[in-house]
């Protein structure tokens, strides 16, 4: 793509400036209407260094409300965040419906500069361009309204500009050497950014490339893209932008599981045994932790399953034997307006554990096709490819390096009815039950439809699911002990 | 503090275990009253290296529903930690009500370890803990439980621990060799534990010193205070815990301000002078603004004052002048629920600059004793001693080296009129203009009085108050212009 671009003459001062104060008024104007439809606005800047990338985002952001306009730069990721999935922080940066984020650069990063530098091979190079398109594909689905832009300068141009805040002391800090060098090897790094526009050229997020030789140009570029394509979003609707794909759920190395039905509850453990197989898997648990801390390892448990199966119960038996200072409990009900007001998986991006800790997920991102399916909380289209987004979703977390273990804790409709009963006779037990677990058993077989379609289409290889019989609460508990310690101990090996 | 403690005998293993049931279905219980009563409560550990805080919060947690309940670690800052004021990372973790945040180590390793490691002089460390009683004293009039365990054991028992760790691969990663010169200078941080509980053992967040000498004891003594606390809180009411002090903004450093009614409003700036004043001062600006970077100096600007005073474009004229990756415009409305259920400070302090940005609020936590008391949303208490806690607040940005400039842009009732009717009248400016405007104009002479206190009691000399006139717009923003960058130019030399 870089090759296009043409090194135009800039237009007269006169003709451009009116133009440009017009197209500032409606970048205010259009601001409001994003704000009232509620579109969610990424803008995020990528390009060479010195190629006015700063002035050019201040430009565009004194065009808009502060409140409704955030900017992000990224520089080198800091300790802590090495510590997450690559693009955790870009997730943490995403603007909630109605606002307006920019992006002095991005996950764009990962995949040109670090290519030369890094020297990546080609599977990795292949695998993270993979993940920015998921990124990318997901969010337009999602409603986001993606603009990239790339600004292009000429390699004597970066030099010349190289040399003049050089020469400035109180600017000549802002040019290292590493700068002077990626200017020496400019071609290279043509190649790798060509290459990266090229990949990443998208339907849903296509590329501007900009030319950065005069400012004032670059700046009339960029806000005549923001104002055709903020008003082509708005005229759309979220729903209809270009570029969302078919939805399949294709590519993903499916376990074929049975259907819940199949499944035979018969499975019990005497109080002796329960104690002493409890006991022992909690200390191995507890070995297996202090390991996974010092290689490092993420964890993520997800426990999905029917009311008062006793996900809460096992949770605890799982925690007990863990440090509080590596393992934290993601509690996940009815999201916040702040997560209602963004894409679905934001709330699981951001709860991520870090590397080395555990994430223990009390229900998880499968609401999507779970109860937002049944209560219809989304439509078809979103549940239809949330099978597919959360292959992508556990499939990153795999590479990351973390381990995905997932449970559906099972009980019958009569043990669910028998427990029901009881927390309503016990006062201790009382604040656990309430009408909506009264309305969702009345939806059981709408539920078992979903969970078995679930459990078909999103149980990989690489994050398979574990069908809990928990009928007898002692039983399951042991048993999920049982698959976290020996999934564990297979990776530590 | 610590020679109070007696290596007490544990009791007998059956009463106690007895206890330890009943006190964890009361802990179950009281979270729920905690949450009904929306009661947000701190508890914090400190001790000894290998006194147990790990497990004995591991089990106090355990009793806890973790919807309601959150496990903070703190240990070393990390680099973007570093880049904040100490308090803040603390701040971060604050509850929201009806929540319980268990801290291990908190704001006391600052205090203590620090005192003897880093070898801090007797003022600093004055510093320090005045620092550390204010933020309690102020979460405790702000409805906060705060409760303070400290675990203690004895120089042998930590050393038989640390020998204990060592010799087993699996846990000899936990002892560094910082552990065991800690152990064998036990004395001299004894001493310093010592001081720093006398010092900080306030009425109203006293400090529960705990033999850790055995485990279960140490378990079942945290629970009983526990239980004893909450329920304590629970029936005192959020505003009837003992230790609030009484209201007084003295020992401020005050600066004497004129009333608002006294400013004449008689400066005006032509065209062409407005033009080559603001475009000096904003180069002016971005080149300090360069200088501020370097030097990791972080600004705090204030912008408050009459609706339709012009702080929006104050705001945008010193934001044209700064690179957009080194500052934050922070727009401040009604507080959403996530701010609502905290202190009212939170919000501030979480968006404080990093050393060496500029964070530009445009309103502030002025909010508090303006529109908070005029439209009564905080009781006449809350207001009263707000002038103390911003003073107090303030004085902790600047020694944390921050520069504080705080602006009332000033009109006249005439003028916010013809500005209101103006806006009414331009339908791009329509949407700037509310109700609720029209509501708070009426109350002028009330925000008047409001404002007049508010200059008053909280323009110290660290922080003093700059009125603007801002009668005639373009003088105002040249003024303001002037103003920061001589501030800054001062602070610079």
């Amino acid at each position: 793509m870089l090759q296009e671009i043409e090194w135009t003459e800039p237009t007269s001062g006169k003709s451009r400036k009116k133009e440009t104060e017009e197209l500032r008024a409606r970048l205010s104007a259009l601001q409001q209407e994003v704000r009232r439809k509620k579109l969610p606005v990424v803008i995020l800047f990528e390009g060479w260094g010195a190629a006015g990338k700063g002035s050019l985002i201040s430009d565009l952001i004194l065009n808009f409300d502060p409140r409704g306009c955030k900017v992000y730069s990224f520089t080198a990721p800091t300790s802590a965040e090495r510590r997450e999935p690559v693009l955790w922080r870009y997730w943490r940066a995403l603007p909630p419906k109605g606002q307006i984020a920019v992006l002095d650069r991005s996950w764009y990063t990962d995949v040109s500069t670090e290519r030369v530098e890094k020297d990546l091979d080609d599977a990795e190079t292949a695998r993270r361009i993979g993940d920015v398109n998921i990124l990318e594909r997901q969010l337009a689905d999602g409603g986001y309204l993606i603009l990239k832009f790339f600004l292009h300068i000429s390699q004597k141009e970066q030099k010349k500009r190289f040399e003049k805040l050089a020469a400035d002391k109180d600017t000549a800090w802002r040019v290292t050497e590493q700068d002077w060098r990626r200017n020496r090897r400019y071609e290279k790094y043509f190649e790798a950014f060509d290459r990266m526009l090229d990949d990443t050229d998208t339907p849903c997020a296509p590329w501007h490339v900009v030319s950065g030789m005069d400012r004032k140009a670059a700046s009339l570029e960029v806000f005549r893209i923001t104002v055709r394509e903020i008003e082509r979003a708005l005229a759309g609707g979220p729903a209809g932008r270009p570029g969302a794909e078919a939805v399949s759920a294709g590519g993903f190395p499916l376990v074929p599981m049975p259907k819940l039905s199949e499944i035979q509850l018969c499975h019990s453990l005497g109080g002796d045994d329960y104690r002493r197989e409890l006991d022992g898997r909690q200390a191995l648990l507890g070995e297996l932790h202090n390991r996974l801390y010092r290689k490092k390892v993420p964890v993520v448990l997800v426990f999905e399953g029917w009311d008062a199966a006793g996900k809460g119960g096992c949770i605890r038996r799982v925690a007990r034997a863990l440090d509080p200072r590596g393992y934290a409990v993601v509690p996940v009900a009815a999201p916040t307006p702040d997560e209602a007001a963004r894409h679905y998986l934001w709330r699981f991006w951001v709860s991520l554990p870090r590397s080395g800790h555990i994430a223990v997920f009390d229900r998880s991102w499968y609401g999507r096709v779970l109860v937002e399916r049944v209560e219809g909380f989304c439509t078809r289209d979103e549940w239809g490819r949330a099978y597919r987004e959360i292959n992508e979703f556990e499939r990153q977390l795999c590479d990351w390096g973390a381990v995905v273990i997932k449970f559906w804790l099972q009980i019958d409709r009569d043990e669910q009815l028998r427990r029901f009963q009881d927390r309503q006779r016990t006062p201790e037990k009382r604040w656990k039950i309430t009408e909506e677990d009264w309305r969702n058993r009345a939806k059981w077989d709408q539920y078992e439809v979903c969970a078995d379609e679930m459990l078909k289409r999103t149980s990989t290889e690489y994050a398979p699911w574990h069908i809990v019989e928990s009928q007898d609460k002692k039983y399951g508990r042991v048993e999920t002990l049982r698959v976290i310690t020996e999934t564990l101990k297979k990776r530590l090996k």
